[in-house]
């Protein structure tokens, strides 16, 4: 039997699980495993970034799953600081540029796994290549910025220092509260009426409120229209379209990701609407039956809202290698899609969506109804009760569970998962009303929160009739 | 309109969430609504008093939802401390024991609900009934233990002070913290080879050497023979099978409950294999249209193991109450069944089940395969990351999952309910494996431990073929 030859593109959370994996199926006499990876690290978690720069992980390595020393005891030949800067369908094969000494050269491969993740989104204004700018998605990003923080902090200036984060998602969110955490004065500018707008605007409030309460300050419907430098080329402060200028020692860019896909774009391989591959099931690439993509570049099935969706995350990433690992190999596994499920925190606060939010819900073409109750994570009388709020979202008539959202104290945001659960099977609220959830007072009240917003909501359904 | 006449037999969760909930849908002109409770207390949380006994909730008050006074300001009329003593069906009325006065009376109903709750296994054994030998089931219970533990703690007895718990489940291992927690020496004696029989033997010897590690020793395969006292009649020490003695200041009987249904038999209605009132799926109870019964005395469908079981749970309790005061109030639902599904705590370690133990799919007739894995609650290095171990059990062929245990640090136990909702669902352990589930450093690992059993199950599962 001939060897087979696979190239894997990206060496982090998908592509190094494919490759793991499909290592697992076939010994290297089977297939031979060749992996390019552009930055200096492989397997690392991204999500943990927020934590390395806050000090709660003590140092960079620690978010490395797995080196690359390690990826080649596994006699998986992989070459750091190679990017692949052509696919060549037709010849099947890649050309690759290395990075430091610049040479270029091309390997042929029988079998073909893009996963070249996402990059952050970097809006063209004025300054946005200065010094002391950053985006945090890859762990390169991670390092640059605590190298910039580092210098900063070590400089004689005196007065506090001063970070401006653009964006109030998740990672605009957790960074704002690393930077609290290593003694920065942090500004949260954002375009949308609250900050967390993967919630709706009622539910972000919450969150608006307790960003406030750990002395981060947010500035709502901020348009960052220049980022201003001193003679040194350094970021001196961040200008808004209202005329405002926020001071900054560091500026971070948390507006988001797009999937990095120049290369699928060039080769002609299928994009969706929001610029990610397309795949099937099985997370091959529509319409080509040796190549498969997963992780950060591609576009997924939200089976809530009965769209393709770009959604970057680490969990699915991991769960796409190993189901392209496992197609690789010769077995069969699917990723059947998500229902958007999503938690963070900031502080003592924990915030969590799965689901449809009420827009999500009007985009699908869904007419819902709606409930919110604030209840504990625990018994009342429990000494670690702690306020959660929960929102829900039902279909009109159908009763179907639509989407869940929630913000308190220790112990919300996982509850988030009985819904996720409820949303994939296609439970009803009425269902939901019924589940036999675990309790016990440290746990939660008897009528676990998620319950009681399920009765609210069925409520909601009868009025609404 | 005549106005009908509802009396409700036991003051606790089933009985005054049902009169409550019946109240809310009809007014005191259509429905007059009577309820009586033998003990001093209503609406409470028995689930609570291990937590006022162990110090963590300051006041037995803070253990009642709703006193009295407040049901009667709803226009129920609740008369306390009076005991029903017989049902006459024929006739439409109970006969009624004032527990001060020993007067009787009879009051006749159009609806009856009956939610007499449980009372503590008592064996018949010399010097059961010992000053200082206690259950914990009513908060009247409690409320004696507590003046007991403050009695013997204000005495003037050098040394320490000695409690045995009989028995192993959820009330025991939480009593013997508790006592732990008061300064007791604590000794758990418990007639399996684990404690936590809720558990299977593998995991309850993980709450095993938790529980020696916080100094409770713990006994296995002790069968307790008698309860010795001193010439005040007061408990002195417990004498097992094996003839040893174990010193004890204080006794508390953990070894389970049952369905106090002496009225219910007495007047023929149908009672299940472990003594629990039977009922429809709205609660009625069978062949009576006019009667209901819910809480700890009755026996409820256990949708995994196809049959009907006693599982006495507040947050049951409440649900049918629920249930029962709608269909009373001439509204409609229903309680469908449960999973099986308990979450307990003892000291930082967590512990939880859903579905079947190996036991229970065995004496259901099923095959199945399993599989256990360790891994940690949170991303590994996260500070707050505690190991978590996580048992899973699906049936043979067709991947159905079955059961899932859990034991581990702070944020194990309330997992248990993704495999509450998956059970629910009828999911195969291959469609658990693809859920979305809540994922960031803070909350869990890329893979959630669940989902890692779940991979390993369906591994079971290939190489069970």
């Amino acid at each position: 039997m001939a060897t087979e030859r696979l190239v894997v593109v990206g060496g982090d959370a998908a592509g190094m699980s494919a490759a793991s994996q499909a290592r697992r199926l076939k010994g290297p006499a089977e297939l031979e495993i060749t992996a390019f990876e552009r930055g200096h690290f492989t397997s690392y978690s991204a999500c943990g970034i927020p934590y390395w720069i806050g000090g709660q992980v003590p140092g960079r390595d620690d978010l490395i799953a797995r080196t690359p020393e390690e990826h080649r005891a596994r006699d998986i030949d992989l070459r750091m600081r190679t990017e692949v800067v052509e696919l060549d369908l037709a010849a099947g094969r890649v050309r690759t540029r290395d990075l430091d000494s610049g040479s270029e050269a091309w390997t042929g491969y029988d079998k073909l796994v893009l996963a070249t993740g996402a990059r952050p989104v970097r809006p063209r204004l004025p300054g946005i290549a200065a010094h002391g700018v950053h985006g945090v998605q890859t762990l390169d990003d991670g390092q640059r910025l605590m190298a910039s923080l580092e210098l900063t902090e070590g400089s004689e200036r005196a007065g506090g220092r001063r970070a401006v984060v653009v964006g109030a998602g998740y990672i605009g969110v957790e960074m704002a509260e690393a930077l609290v955490a290593r003694g920065y004065e942090v500004t949260v500018l954002h375009r949308g009426p609250q900050p967390m707008a993967t919630l709706d605007p009622d539910m972000g409030a919450l969150v608006h409120t307790a960003m406030n309460r750990m002395g981060i300050r947010t500035v709502s419907g901020a348009e960052v229209t220049k980022i201003l430098t001193d003679d040194q080329g350094a970021v001196r402060s961040v200008a808004t379209a209202a005329g405002d200028e926020y001071p900054a020692d560091v500026v971070v860019l948390g507006i988001g990701v797009e999937p990095r896909t120049a290369l699928a774009r060039e080769a002609g391989l299928p994009l969706g609407e929001s610029g990610g591959i397309l795949t099937d099931l099985s997370m091959r690439v529509r319409g080509h039956e040796n190549i498969w993509s997963g992780g950060d570049c591609v576009e997924v099935l939200d089976l809530v809202a009965g769209r393709m969706r770009h959604i970057p995350l680490g969990t699915h990433a991991n769960k796409h290698g190993q189901v392209i690992g496992s197609g690789v190999g010769g077995g069969y596994a699917t990723f059947p899609g998500v229902v958007g499920t999503a938690v963070s925190k900031v502080c003592d606060l924990e915030i969590a969506r799965t689901g449809l939010r009420e827009k999500d819900a009007l985009a699908a073409g869904l007419r819902f109804v709606k409930a919110t109750i604030t209840s504990t994570t625990t018994a009342g009388y429990y000494p670690t009760a702690a306020e959660m709020t929960v929102k829900m979202l039902a279909e009109l008539r159908t009763g179907r569970l639509l989407g869940v959202q929630i913000v308190g104290g220790a112990g919300s945001a996982k509850r988030v998962d009985i819904a996720a659960v409820a949303l994939t099977a296609g439970m009803t609220v009425d269902q939901v009303v019924s589940l036999d959830l675990g309790y016990a007072p440290p746990f939660s009240p008897v009528w676990d929160p998620v319950l009681v917003a399920a009765r609210k909501t069925v409520a909601a359904l009868r009025a609404a009739g």
